[in-house]
């Protein structure tokens, strides 16, 4: 289990202004909100939020959600699942295809771990190979266990998953031959579409997507097997998935804090207006002429979906933010602007991608009183921090 | 400090095939080959090394590199200067700006503390205002100790720094008016030149640095205060400030490792001839019509400098590699060829940059003879690993 320093935990009531930067910071009202709105939109849509703890990697804000309703959790990687249930969270989903006889080992083990407490541990396939070799690990580990296991299909991602129709079918039936393994339905999750900006893009997108997923699910029906749930959908796309009467579960997580990329997206007025609720607090460290520089650069916050973007906690922001590499960020004034920051004034950076930027950091702070004048209300360790295997 | 998991260190003496997947893997021959041929040049030239450990950022890495004949050690933040120091490292040089009083005092703690042990902290400075918190943070926290100061000039980069010239001498006598303080000479990087591809535009750019440097050298030594030191170049221009005579020290790091992004500079003849030494070990975890799935994404290696490249230890690479998010990497047949990989097999990635690569990870596998059929040799901890403060 992971400590947390002693240092931060002595930032506990202390004004924002004691944070030392670059660090990761929670408005945790803003958090709170947009868990309640997701909570609120799923009781009205009638369909299960699994969210995907790739995002916070966290189980004390896993816990957190699943007191608001959340159903379990997705994961991405076998050791994020094991790190989090390591600290009592105790219904997980691997999306994704683990090959690895030694990591199949590992599943198994969690799976007997899982099942003891009441919970369950389900993964995805998307080959006859990886059925086989999850029933092997099964039947050698933890033969009295029982796993769910989906099958994936590729629905416009053009990544894992195998194409809608007879191929899924086919693995829906391998997985049938095996006791250890409860075909628990399809995975079809567009990544891609989340991040198209306009609402009439993402709309036909997932409107391909259900027709793929109806037309799988009803060929895998007819042949007499049950398809108890399909799985998938993100921030960007959850208003169609909800309301598409197939999906069973939201498997969202970006709703949580909302990152500089989702926010380019055009919003539809029935999504849930969520928040930014993660920030890099950064320092000004030195002003030239022209341009000045903070302390946080792309060891602080990821840019594989754009820079971050500058937040002004009182009213639109003074300053544009350019790569300065690893450890800094260039500042120029906003367009129409002419003033820098000054030295040692503090910069607020909503970051381009939340999943990555949290797995750079091993501590969030959670804030509550707002960026300005609010308090350190309590340290959050992410657990899976670097969980990649 | 960190302790290393159990089921890594069982991995020391086992092949490389039961590495598992993604993991950061060092190849130590080619690895220490590289540190034969940087102690070389340096030593040929008559100029002392300080490489960035903001590379590795590990402390064992860091006094093999002494043991080899580094003088010491580059750091970008006081929080990877503490994780060195813990284990060992005893010359370091923050070589960026601080300005918080919080951190102030912190560096001033620990220049204490290397000077009992016989060795010196250094930082860089580029305002009047970064010098006199820092003498009001050593007076108060270590009157009795030195800390060596850099003036850092922006010759280039755009980032940190005061002009060449005048502003330069301005902050060399603002030093000089404390005495815990030790004007210890210039910082002078040009970080972009390091990666301009070709040969004449590296040379050009680094000889206007030494027109920069040289005179404001001279004119601080005009003004009757000695320079004692030039300090900068990287791994891309080193050639270049070894042979003017005028830096003192070189603070090249990624020689260590060598990343596929200076892989793209045309080399110069007289440019040690260092080879890739760091490797994202990955595996094929689905495998479709026209394309298979690797479980290495940007969580597994940093992407700002281009996307890693496909390495095959027996021959040139039979796949390329495309972004397949933050858990995965798109497998294509290389130009020329039709083959996919098959499921479950290894895949072997150079990181496009290796600094914030090495960051996403807690540990290195070192591996002795080679990475098909070598041995695990033993285990790195990356000590300052988002060490960000």
């Amino acid at each position: 289990m992971k400590s947390i320093p002693e240092h931060l935990l002595q930032l506990q009531g202390k004004p924002v202004d004691q944070i030392e930067t670059p660090a990761l910071v929670i408005d945790l009202d803003a958090m709170e909100r947009n868990v309640q709105r997701m909570a609120e939109f799923t009781r009205k849509h009638q369909v299960r939020w699994r969210p995907h703890a790739k995002l916070h990697k966290s189980a004390e804000i896993a816990l957190l959600l699943e007191q608001a309703g959340a159903c379990g959790h997705c994961v991405q990687k076998l050791s994020e699942a094991e790190a989090l249930s390591a600290h009592g969270v105790n219904n997980l989903y691997i999306s994704n295809e683990i090959i690895a006889p030694a990591k199949l080992r590992r599943v198994a083990q969690l799976a007997q771990v899982l099942q003891a407490r009441g919970g369950k541990l389900a993964i995805a396939v998307d080959s006859a190979t990886g059925v086989a070799l999850l029933a092997s690990a099964m039947r050698d580990v933890s033969p009295d266990t029982s796993i769910d296991v989906f099958v994936e299909i590729d629905v416009g991602q053009g990544r894992c998953g195998v194409p809608p129709g007879e191929a899924a079918l086919a693995l829906a039936q391998a997985i049938g031959e095996h006791t250890a393994l409860r075909f628990a339905g399809l995975q079809a999750y567009h990544g891609r579409a989340q991040h198209f900006r306009s609402r009439e893009e993402r709309h036909q997108a997932i409107a391909q997507v259900i027709d793929d997923v109806v037309r799988t699910r009803d060929l895998i029906a007819a042949s007499g097997i049950a398809v108890p749930l399909v799985t998938g959908s993100g921030t960007g796309t959850l208003i169609n998935e909800a309301a598409s009467g197939v999906y069973g579960e939201l498997q969202a997580g970006s709703f949580l804090f909302m990152d500089a990329d989702y926010a380019r997206n055009a919003r539809d007025a029935a999504q849930p207006a969520f928040e930014h609720a993660l920030f890099v607090k950064a320092q000004v460290v030195s002003v030239q002429q022209h341009h000045a520089v903070c302390d946080a650069g792309h060891k602080s916050h990821a840019i594989d979906s754009g820079l971050p973007t500058v937040h002004q906690p009182d009213g639109p922001a003074s300053f544009s933010y350019a790569n300065g590499g690893d450890e800094h960020g260039i500042l120029h004034p906003a367009p129409g602007g002419d003033q820098l920051p000054t030295l040692g004034s503090t910069i607020w950076l909503i970051p381009g991608h939340c999943d990555p930027t949290v797995n750079l950091h091993d501590h969030l702070i959670g804030v509550r009183g707002g960026l300005e004048r609010g308090l350190v209300e309590r340290i959050i360790t992410v657990d899976a921090r670097g969980a990649l295997r």
